[in-house]
């Protein structure tokens, strides 16, 4: 097998929501509270929500620009690359990576909608959901549904209410949509505990389903941020590992006791970890069970549970493919994480080859796309031939597309920063400022 | 080479203090000041400190006990294996266990001399600087200095003054102390920042005088209490990983650019999870430096600066030693952890033995007692010949030694649990009872 026989499928991107996102989706008489686009008035764009600034238009959606110029800051539209938000550039972009298939996290309301969840709390449960199937609606019908074979539709959860996220699991499911998003720490954004029967509903639903329930990392728990001194990338490396928690509670929680069939998947997570992981909540159950009484009913030991019900993914994880024995094979994914910083476009391909020396070929496979249509209920062959799948058929498709990085709005000088580099006390700085700046409400955004 | 010819050096067990360790090592004006032991009321006993109670005396202390009886639960002496406090004691057990030297970790002062430096933020300096010097006599002379040979004395810093810790450190090093504790997030116990250059003084003097820096799992990142529904064990399981987050802070810090001989141990932290954390630094230097602009003058990777400054270490651990070599042989070493709950007493060379099938002689003298040797400035075949120091000649001193469970205090059936089984929630209750319980002073303990 070369490089260019590989299918990939990415289990893990970034949708930047187009201005258009709400319009002709939501109910007339919600028409003119939807969310829309605005631009401040020192030119960045931001959404305007029930009078509240929302999440930036392209946090860290720095595609294509040089790295010099990468940052955390909010930007507009002119700044990004086009197929952050445009679907048609998005699979041109694609095509241009060789990368078939792609999953796509929200960037505007938030990871669990939670744009939506806030305003339900503070008492329009009506408007709440009407906004939120009208986003699902916009992502399955009008970004994955325009091309057939190279999505998989993502929802977003009703997140305070168990009761409707059951509905919506079961509502998308029946326009082809099997997999959700849910958070790695649900109490600590103010809902209940992940170990709370009150979820009971939704994991029913996505048991029923076979949908996929996809926890992302920096979804719950928050970012590294705890030492304003330590160069910033402390939290950029840390934030993967924050699912180790996670995956622990999942492990040891009740969760696939009552819903055998659930599948959970750990989304930008990497693997590298996880042959650590399995030894050590095996050590621990081993070693603590007689005194805590926890036990598992079927007899299994936590490694088994893990390797029974959770989906993990890499972007570039050399150790973790070493290790792939260890963790499981079939339930090892790939993610590319286009358009933010940690992504490897437009070299996935040979990024990731390199990780792939000497790894027989039906472990690639595996790896690379079978494991992920086999757990999303994911058929692309059934929209184009598997021929026309590989990173060469695909990147002969893209010849025309422009790869040359884009000067952008970052980009940054040591005497920026007072110790000559940006450390997580400067990045928190410019992440106010980018929410505190006054701005007029000019409708319509860049495009 | 057979499991009996194997050397195993501890650099992670913990000494629960005795009632006299301040007896005659702290000057005359301060003696009825000095820390003493009590019994409380319901028969547990407790080390009050200038009107406070302090740490539990055998806090999790529950070697020889079964595991049905494990628990973190504070104890009285009369129950512990007399291993925990009495140092006679202490040296047969490790023979039983075939353990060559120890390293010990403090229970009453905290792992950074907490209780000292609570009371020198109050004002009172001067008795603070007495008592911890006393203590950290005792735990030199009293403790190890009985047994030369069997321990690599640990001293721990007058936490509130990097300037009095320079000096500790030049002054127990004198002593032949070269290992001294430290917080993994100073900043979390209301210190300054590791990446404060207040600390300059003690990173000096420990660089100076080859003194390895320890930091303990729990030593200033808090446990994992963020989910009180959650059984314990995600507690428990997670507890090490917290190490990962301090050796970003590390590597990404400016300590080691100024003090190149410096050397930090991650203690009790685990190896499986390094080849993933070295991989995800590498890989976060490379992707963002040019933004950051956070650079190695010396041109090295963050992995090379990893495995020239910190030390590891590991309990059992199969998946890290099969990938030793990414981790760097020369960095690894063993813990037993005796007297916790995670430790391997009294089978540690049975457990330690499994995860070694197949490794060269030569990798399992590094890690278990050559990098020991060599990194912390311990010497014992100065005072034991090397024949007398393998499992098989230590064993064979220990026939008498009595390995047979001791039932304790601890044991609950699944009545005692809302949910059956011990969750977050019921642990911060049981130790939230244990420290309001009302005590009389009735001074000396169980001794």
């Amino acid at each position: 097998m070369q490089i260019e026989d590989m299918i990939l499928v990415s289990v893990d991107d970034v949708v930047v929501e187009p201005p258009d996102v709400f319009v002709g989706r939501v109910p007339k008489k919600y028409e003119d509270l939807a969310p829309k686009l605005i631009v401040k008035d020192d030119g960045t764009e931001a959404w305007e929500y029930l009078g509240n600034l929302s999440q930036s238009v392209g946090l860290n959606a720095v595609v294509g620009r040089p790295p010099e110029d990468y940052g955390l800051e909010p930007a507009a539209f002119s700044d990004m690359r086009p197929g952050c938000y445009d679907v048609d550039e998005r699979v041109r972009d694609m095509n241009a990576n060789g990368v078939l298939g792609s999953l796509c996290f929200p960037t505007v309301p938030g990871f669990v909608g939670e744009l939506f969840g806030r305003q339900a709390a503070a008492g329009n449960g009506d408007l709440a959901i009407a906004m939120l199937r009208g986003y699902n609606d916009w992502h399955i019908d009008g970004w994955c549904g325009k091309y057939p074979g190279r999505f998989i539709p993502l929802a977003i959860p009703p997140i305070w209410s168990p009761e409707l996220m059951g509905e919506e699991v079961r509502r998308v499911a029946r326009k082809g949509c099997h997999a959700i998003t849910f958070a790695d720490n649900p109490g600590n954004l103010g809902f209940p505990s992940l170990h709370s029967e009150k979820w009971d509903p939704f994991w029913k639903a996505c048991a029923d389903e076979g949908t996929v329930v996809c926890i992302h990392i920096g979804s719950g728990t928050r970012m590294n941020l705890q030492d304003p001194g330590a160069p910033i990338e402390v939290m950029i490396a840390g934030t993967p590992i924050t699912l180790f928690n996670c995956a622990t509670e999942l492990v040891f929680s009740d969760i696939f006791n009552k819903f055998p069939t659930l599948k959970i998947a750990l989304s930008e997570g990497g693997i590298g970890w996880i042959p650590y992981f399995l030894e050590r909540i095996d050590y621990v159950h081993e070693h603590h069970h007689r005194w805590t009484l926890h036990g598992f009913p079927s007899g299994k030991k936590p490694s088994d549970v893990f390797r029974e019900h959770i989906i993990t993914c890499f972007i570039d994880d050399a150790a973790g493919v070493r290790n792939r024995d260890l963790i499981g094979i079939d339930n090892i994914t790939w993610e590319c994480d286009y358009p933010h910083s940690d992504s490897t476009w437009p070299t996935a391909p040979e990024v990731l080859w390199k990780s792939l020396a000497g790894v027989p070929d039906e472990d690639i496979h595996k790896m690379t796309w079978k494991n992920t249509t086999k757990h999303f209920s994911y058929d692309p062959f059934k929209h184009i031939p598997k021929e026309g799948c590989t990173v060469a058929a695909l990147r002969a498709q893209a010849k025309d597309v422009d790869l040359t990085p884009r000067v952008g709005a970052g980009g940054k000088s040591p005497s920026d920063y007072a110790k000559g580099y940006a450390t997580v006390g400067d990045i928190i700085q410019q992440m106010a400022g980018a929410f505190s700046t006054a701005f007029e409400t000019k409708p319509g955004g860049a495009r």
